[in-house]
């Protein structure tokens, strides 16, 4: 099919299971090598932040942890594991919001979702799997990686499921960014007809974390997926916190 | 590459300006034809609201508006067209919040976004493009003369640029939906090590409308998307009302 602006995205398979210490830029090179599909300069790469997370040992076992009356109190009142409650504390810095079983947090990245970014699925049980604790990093470490054994220029995104206000069920979204402009920004361009387009700033970070998501599967143990042919703008130094709204520009706090 | 699980995102491209009457099956299928890219079984075709309005004649002169005393206080109030209030209002069932510029409502729908979704951008001057007034039932159309003209059972997805609370920059979203489930529900599923997935619910409606912004991009006139290789869940008589939240549920109200 002869369409330049055609966009692919290759799941990889087969990764196995993630341990501390392992090293994902060199596991996704091999990968990439085993189902022949060799990286390629400007591919964006989306890796769920679980296997970054168990490679950096951000996985606590819950029998270690002893919780604080706050924490006691807290589970006891919404229905939640206290030891549980203990580390989503323990990873944010604002308490958004409580109720049954779920405790909102603004996590010390500045990322407001349930259970700070905790999560119980995908990791032997009695564990408990943490965000990264610097995912542009982490994210950077990966692409410096590729390109010191590959020589090509890549974008890596590190990618969780978050909910979100307004509508229902969730979605993928970066948390961690190298390489790349996170958003695409048309302020003071103009349409066909010469209006400015002064309120369209697009966050592709999180669009492109959001189509990895669809070749991920959360049964299928897809953890990294390859968009190719997608034309972002080059950037270094990037963070995502700049992802995050500003309190001052959050409407809705 | 042999690689059964690849996604392919293939947009329309040479579709000229839509007016009022125009059949956007037709153009869809007359476009796709013209790249020599014929629609498949399984398709997901993404299409941005905005031609889908005006082929449906939701468009409104602002000339023609006499604002009302409270549009034209709000007008005053927040620094905005009190003829673009008034358009707003028209569209909304509730107020979400009022800053500068910027009007935060409940549409008929229920969703809820900036300006009720009125937009001016890609519009002929002094017009302003409102949301389709039943978004599911524009896509179903779409979706039937595909069916009928090709043979081809497709999904269809209509789509809009929406802010979010927490994040900074909009991401495309679906409005309106035909013939797949919009979620992918884990809920009792279990991973690989026995884990219950019980809060996994991913909108995979809004993450292929996110998909597809991709391959839009503002300035590009690509208003309609392929979305290849992604196994859906085909529904009948689905409605993206189940994408708003519903009240009791939302948080963040």
């Amino acid at each position: 099919m002869a369409n330049s602006k055609l966009i692919e995205m290759i799941p990889f398979q087969g990764i196995a299971e993630i341990s501390k210490g392992q090293d994902i830029g060199e596991i996704i090179i091999e990968s990439s090598r085993k189902q022949r599909t060799p990286i390629r300069d400007n591919d964006v790469l989306v890796i769920t932040h679980k296997i970054v997370s168990k490679a950096e040992g951000q996985v606590i076992n819950l029998a270690s942890i002893t919780p604080s009356t706050f924490a006691l109190r807290v589970g006891r009142h919404i229905g939640k594991d206290p030891k549980q409650v203990e580390v989503i504390l323990s990873q944010s810095r604002r308490l958004v919001k409580m109720v049954k079983g779920l405790i909102i947090t603004e996590t010390s990245h500045g990322f407001v979702c349930a259970n700070a970014g905790v999560d119980q699925s995908n990791v032997k049980k009695g564990n408990i799997v943490l965000l990264p604790q610097r995912p542009d990093k982490s994210a950077q470490q990966i692409r410096n990686k590729i390109r010191a054994k590959t020589g090509k220029h890549v974008a890596v995104i590190i990618s969780d499921t978050f909910g979100r206000p307004w509508r229902e069920g969730q979605v993928d979204v970066a948390i961690g960014i190298a390489g790349l402009d996170p958003f695409a920004d048309y302020r003071g361009m103009r349409d066909q007809y010469g209006y400015d387009l002064k309120a369209s700033v697009i966050c592709i970070a999180d669009e492109l974390a959001s189509a990895a998501e669809l070749c991920m599967n959360k049964l299928d143990r897809v953890p990294a997926v390859i968009i190719r042919g997608y034309k972002f703008k080059k950037a270094e130094n990037v963070s995502s916190r700049s992802l995050a709204r500003k309190p001052a520009r959050d409407l809705f706090r």
